[in-house]
């Protein structure tokens, strides 16, 4: 499985059908078919099976999907299974309700550590952790071995932001400022602006 | 052009395309190529190629597309040429943040209504918007002629707000909750959270 190449926006779709999937599991449901996903989700039946069927044959034909099983296979091919710490540079408005997220984070992805580079808020605490100086991020961000970084500052420190995560060791970058980062080409960068969502929501309108 | 049925992940993409040629143009620069593009947004040049193609022949071989006619052309298919009134439910941490995006909503989508249940928050007033009780939902929304609504209140509050927001004629949804809403077929939902696009992240960890 290692060696597949699967497209972003597969990988994009599986946290959704995670999401469904657990909702469900919650309410002690054993099979859903393809059907009941798209219905739920608003996708084509014949996408979920395609999507699904790039993991392997989890499905029976007029049975459909074990819930349970489907859960445990995403989240190993999400490596959801595995600890990662993640660290936020930004602790305006915006850093702070990511970090009270952080309670809905039940897998083992957790925001582990805050930064700032403004005096007056270094050293809030948020949801449990003490908002660090970003002059700290290299040392943190090696010691707690971060893994993935999270953007909310203004756009204009959003690039700084960025290398300093690259310096630090990052290997993935979650961008909430509205502006384009430059990574080394090894490295994935989301961008994640409500702008974009807006924009593409608006096409939609009559 | 409107008969046309175009996949959203093509829709996702263009806004994009646009805040990249929006860079662009202020730089002065007055032609970029597929290549250029497909390096700076990480895509494959012959996709954006294909996406772009959907609107119309707007490139030119060996010299790229026109930078700022692309800019046109895009705003018109994303329909931000058109005033689009944008109202806000839930005004904690996330939902200022968003309001404070307002500023870099350069095109006609602006927040222009922000409400909340709590009698601790309603009369607050966040980036010149005051906050009101969602009591007055409805009424407010058609004063302004709101079209997409934005939810930013805790899960367990979500489907309530939804159901609100299509009540009071909005066409459009960006949801913000940890939760799949329910609403009518031909009403847009998109969901936002963090979960999803953290949890898309992690797949490419190595």
């Amino acid at each position: 499985m290692k060696t597949m190449k699967i497209s972003e926006a597969v990988v994009r779709r599986l946290p959704v059908y995670l999401r469904f999937l657990n909702e469900l599991s919650k309410k002690n449901v054993q099979t859903v078919s393809s059907q009941d996903l798209g219905q739920k989700l608003d996708l084509n039946p014949a996408q979920i099976r395609k999507d699904l069927a790039y993991f392997g044959e989890f499905g029976k034909k007029g049975i459909g999907y074990d819930v349970d099983y489907l859960i445990e296979k995403i989240r190993q091919i999400l490596k959801l299974d595995k600890i990662i710490p993640v660290a936020l540079v930004g602790a305006g408005n915006l850093g702070r309700a990511l970090c009270n997220y952080n309670a809905y984070l039940k897998d083992n992805m957790k925001i582990v550590a805050v930064f700032d580079s403004h005096e007056s808020k270094i050293g809030d605490t948020i949801n449990n952790l003490k908002v660090k100086s970003t002059s700290e991020m290299k040392a943190t961000i090696q010691e707690l071995k971060v893994r993935i970084g999270i953007i909310t500052v203004p756009a204009a420190e959003a690039q700084q932001v960025a290398n300093q995560f690259v310096e630090a060791g990052v290997e993935a970058i979650l961008n909430f400022a509205p502006m384009i980062i430059k990574v080394p080409g090894e490295m994935r960068v989301h961008h994640a602006d409500f702008t974009t969502e807006l924009q593409s929501l608006a096409y939609y309108l009559d």
